[in-house]
């Protein structure tokens, strides 16, 4: 999507470790009617597959979720991360490790919000080693539902995680997909 | 709002403690297209105020403010829940009492993101004694920016938050007003 893109360019911030600042658009001030042109660009790439649920995790990853899921008119579950592994009976948990901050999180979702026949759309911020969507198709296969695929605002590729979803067979789509980025001259590229 | 009483009354569930229970459409999996009715409501409310910027806290109250920034077409900011007390010279800091996990939280947001002459609409889930508003119009007004008011989906009338706000000449609209809970029965009654 050219338009994510440009703004990518134009307001995104590299710093060293591979770390691509949005916050002035995606992670701490949302350009909302920005982010519904993607969500109606999400609608029409998986508009024929019968979406009847859109997942995505907390914090940041809410905001573009909830409005991609108006245009599917469905609900949005979004996962918990818990800060306990007590983990109650009526919740699906997986483990999601974050790179970003060097450790491990159970996710969760309870068992009322997913289940047998959903049809799910997973929905991120941001993909780079897989971790947070592998977490939250196995709590969608755990509820015997089914991963329709996932819609990803911005996709490190020069990581391994989309490949290696992609080679598993999920139906990734990826709004922009980052080359590589330099923190020194702060140039950010896109693949082709 | 009628219809979102009668969602109440339909899937809240109430526990002791005064709480309620909204995770089927509110809190966890979120009733999309219900919420956009909500966050059109929102705009009905407050859309002679010139708002140019909703601001929320993360997490259950992103997805209800970036519905309702849409229709606004307008920049949408969360306040961020900080663990540390180091806190960088970039952002502007208050401090929210969570009754509900007992702890005082750190909610900062970036000076970056709230400017003087910004006419700031806060949104919110829920309002029960008025921690989280007062943080969040704090940050407003540290930033030299004006409160338009704040737009709850619920309010629990019957403690003093709504009150105490309305009387400090704050302008605050709650689509649902909770006059009384039931832990025993199970029933809910509102504000007429």
């Amino acid at each position: 999507m050219k338009a994510l893109e440009e703004k990518i360019l134009a307001e995104g911030q590299v710093y060293p470790g591979n770390v691509l600042k949005v916050g002035s658009f995606l992670n701490h001030q949302i350009d909302v009617p920005f982010m519904c042109e993607c969500g109606k660009e999400f609608f029409s790439l998986f508009k024929d597959e019968g979406v009847n649920k859109v997942l995505t995790i907390e914090a940041s990853g809410i905001a573009i979720a909830a409005l991609t899921a108006q245009y599917f008119e469905c609900p949005l579950v979004f996962a918990k991360k818990s800060k306990t592994s007590n983990v109650a009976d009526n919740v699906y948990m997986s483990e999601v490790k974050s790179y970003t901050h060097n450790c491990v999180n159970q996710v969760i979702v309870e068992k009322a919000y997913l289940n047998p026949g959903d049809k799910v759309l997973v929905i991120d911020d941001f993909l780079a080693h897989g971790e947070a969507l592998t977490g939250l198709f196995d709590l969608v296969r755990q509820a015997g539902a089914e991963v329709v695929g996932a819609g990803i605002l911005i996709e490190k590729a020069f990581q391994d995680g989309g490949a290696s979803l992609r080679e598993q067979g999920y139906h990734i789509e990826s709004l922009a997909r980052v080359a590589s980025m330099d923190a020194e001259t702060g140039t950010v590229t896109f693949v082709k």
